[in-house]
């Protein structure tokens, strides 16, 4: 499989623009020969034209035509075999290891939004019966159903060249609520990204899906805005950093016609460790938080930055044995050149504050430039903490800050002044439970998944995963960005009043032809309406 | 009860500010003498840091004592009696059968939610339990739930002084979820809106809610828009005119932390009459829609301001039966100075489009100055119409534009080229299928519901009400305004990973404490997890 640097314009390979990029190898340091093109206007205009007319059909398509339309998707990315495995692991310096359960990761969940669509209640159908005989007023028949809301924007991250990327969560979510999608590839993997995307036009032709269900572009900055703002995009998926993602914020909701974005930008994902968890299993907690603190260079949104605990003789045991494990963790490369500037840079900024200490650093990097990221462990008080807003900041890469307060009241003091976060993770054992209540009463109110006993990293892909969380965790907590709650991004509620069943969508027929559980009448329940 | 003037901070009363406004009685045309005195500066923080205190443990109440809240905040506004009937008559110009009407809707809405409290399945629990077995790596116990979103904005409507305002569907539904509320009283009823805030204070103190559930300020403009960028208010719900939401939505929007905004604003609500329905009940029709029109003085966000029929003898017949209708109709009281003044604006400039002719008029005002909007209905073609977009601009009042299309490929030009819409209508028979069907297909894309052989005007209250829809009738078709569903205004979800089942909340708990249907492993069960 060749990589060309074209855009898709639905199914159409084309590349007449005069500008282009390169990719970049940041193991190796060098950029890559292939030269990615711009998009020119015409081709944008084209592909947002192709994918506004697909919607009409699509939207209409059967949840079997789109269950089988992801299900070829994830064969058709299977069948890139082990080109798309090298081309994204030399793209992103992640190792095979990873690369190779991401694209598990990415089949797998086309493959869960599929069962989803077999499924079918996803549509949250709901059916108020007619009384004729109602007095003052007949009451009428209402039946209410989730519809797709149109053509998506996605802009996939850096750190999850697949899973949150051309094929990923935001594309398969929108694909499978019924909405056509133009990707914004990633500077970072663009080749990554042209391969993926073969693979969605080849499944989207074996499937018969309409010309321009899908695009991908490779887009400027300039351009990469007026995506946002085109008339025909209905809702935007982004996941990056909080700079750009409140870039692309601002652009989506001071549109004349306002639509929903949903940027995942930031979060230190806080730690709390309660001093009986300490006591009992501290050797553990290092090991555990070290490995979750350096795992894939740290460049995870769920990464632990921030570490809290009670400064005293259990607190102290604790800090020699994380400095312990995380002295021990490799250096590795960062996903791009930009990651590893800013990691080095937030690094400086951190340790230049008041009262700010290397606790702990990972083994050096060795002279050759592979852009590699050591990882280190600094310690503050809570006191200059709370003085100093920048420590609150995300330091992208395996890095994390432990702050040690004196007590339990101030432990509160700290976690109440934290921005939104994606998650917040408590280790206790039950002898810490009086203390531990009050504290996930805070954290539930800050973050988007509160965990026990447990590390952030690592994000289950499932009916009841929430990734996503206050602002500036998110621009729009309501909205889970993994699991198969992800579809309600993309759907939006209407109702039918009196309409006959035959021309009535098939989810909210008397007769239930999907058999799903719908809401009949105040109750719950499969089965028909008499 | 006398009407003092004053705001509610919390439970406390209090009118410390030296500006002041008065109510106006529209059908007398005079104003009222009581003074409602604008907010302070400090009373407006002390009523917001009451509201972010009170989420502390309001958030925690559970579903019966918030059920008892709600009920007792119905039982409270009727126990106002007449004045509080005679009040909203007063200030609204609204009949008194109508002010009955809505006071029981108002308190149907708050028994309606107080049921989904007690049914309790709102929360979307979802639950995947641990497969610690599982390799490569463990899976981990997630369970999910909707929890409330934080303190409430909540700027009611003049065109419902009760069921869309103070103790309206808005505050109903934020109440309902967890959330503290703050209303701004609107300024074209605030001795309603004052009643039923000491009714809502009431029903707090009895049911032993948190100080600052509720406070209702009266505010000035710029205080209003500093209300939605106020970093205690975590979501904004609106109804009103497009003006004005767009400016609180672009308030809201640009905030520093980002938080939803639901404003409900125009629509013109087109009705789509087709041959054969026509042909076989022009009458009813243009009785019915007559009545649609006229209704409540047309102000109605569901008011039928457009109709669509083909030029031919069918439409010019139905035409001819419409104007008799609407000839017929009496002239009556708008809701304040402000709308009329608007409504005869609106009436003029449309008028003064190309093309644009008055098929009839209602009965004439009598000359004693009422504030009466006198019904009319206009017709235009369609090649009129789509050239000036003025003519799809919402005229709230009783008026209505017949577009006359020559054909169905028109007719379908006209629909495709409308703003998004409350509610789109169909009046078709059995004859008129072949041509439906798209013509469904199509408003369904534009209205957030769709109506048959009905008119838009009567929105039930119902789980299966959707009452939104795709801009600029609102700036969130996500969300309904109206129905149980507006609970997910309110709500956001939160993930627990791991948690211990005694500190989980009782909708997670595997005993399933509430009794309610869960997403247990891939499928809806009531039950417990063994």
């Amino acid at each position: 499989m060749s990589i060309t640097g074209e855009n898709f314009i639905g199914s159409t390979r084309s590349g007449k623009g005069e500008n282009s990029f390169q990719a970049f190898n940041p193991a190796e340091n060098i950029s890559m020969p292939e030269k990615f093109v711009y998009a020119t206007e015409a081709e944008f205009e084209q592909a947002l034209t192709l994918a506004h007319h697909a919607f009409i059909s699509y939207k209409n398509t059967s949840t079997i035509q789109r269950a089988e339309f992801l299900e070829a998707i994830a064969d058709e990315i299977m069948a890139l075999g082990e080109s798309l495995l090298e081309r994204a692991a030399a793209e992103s310096g992640l190792p095979m290891g990873r690369i190779t359960g991401e694209r598990g990761r990415t089949c797998g969940q086309l493959k869960m939004f599929a069962l989803l669509l077999r499924d079918g209640w996803y549509v949250d159908a709901r059916i108020d019966t007619a009384q004729p005989e109602r007095t003052p007023l007949p009451k009428p028949d209402i039946r209410r159903m989730l519809i797709p809301i149109g053509p998506v924007a996605v802009y996939g991250a850096s750190n999850f060249p697949l899973a949150f990327s051309t094929a990923g969560g935001d594309t398969a979510s929108a694909l499978a609520a019924g909405c056509p999608v133009i990707v914004k590839t990633h500077p970072s993997h663009p080749g990554t990204s042209e391969l993926v995307s073969s693979a969605i036009i080849k499944a989207a032709q074996k499937t018969q899906m309409p010309e321009g269900v899908f695009s991908s572009l490779n887009l400027a900055d300039d351009q990469s805005i007026k995506l946002v703002q085109h008339k025909f995009i209905k809702a935007v998926g982004f996941t990056g950093s909080r700079k750009i993602g409140m870039v692309l914020h601002n652009a989506t909701v001071n549109r004349p016609e306002p639509i929903p974005i949903y940027a995942e930008m930031s979060a230190i994902n806080p730690v709390i460790l309660m001093e009986e968890a300490l006591k009992a299993k501290g050797e553990a907690i290092a090991r555990g938080l070290a490995g979750s603190v350096t795992m894939g260079a740290g460049q995870f949104c769920t990464n632990p930055g921030l570490v809290l605990l009670i400064e005293n003789e259990t607190g102290n045991a604790f800090l020699n044995q994380f400095a312990g494990y995380l002295s021990a963790s490799e250096p590795a490369t960062m996903l791009n050149k930009n990651i590893s500037k800013s990691y080095h840079k937030g690094l400086e900024l951190a340790k230049s504050v008041s009262g700010v200490t290397v606790l702990a650093q990972g083994i050096k990097a060795a002279d050759n430039d592979r852009n590699e990221a050591r990882p280190i462990a600094l310690t503050v008080s809570a006191e200059d903490f709370l003085l100093n807003k920048a420590l609150s900041e995300e330091v992208f890469g395996p890095a994390t800050l432990l702050v040690l307060v004196k007590d339990v009241a101030q432990l509160h003091q700290v976690i109440n002044q934290l921005e939104g976060q994606l998650t917040a993770t408590v280790h206790a054992e039950p002898a810490d439970q009086s203390n531990l209540i009050p504290i996930i009463d805070i954290i539930t109110q800050k973050a988007g998944r509160v965990i026990y006993n447990s590390f952030p990293t690592g994000v289950e892909v499932c009916h009841s995963m929430h990734h996503g969380g206050p602002f500036p965790s998110t621009t729009d907590q309501r909205s889970t960005s993994v699991g198969t709650a992800a579809i309600y991004r993309f759907l939006r509620p209407v109702s039918y009043q009196d309409i006959p069943d035959e021309i009535l969508p098939e989810a909210l027929k008397n007769s239930n032809p999907l058999n799903i559980l719908r809401l009949v009448d105040g109750s719950w329940k499969n089965g028909l309406i008499a």
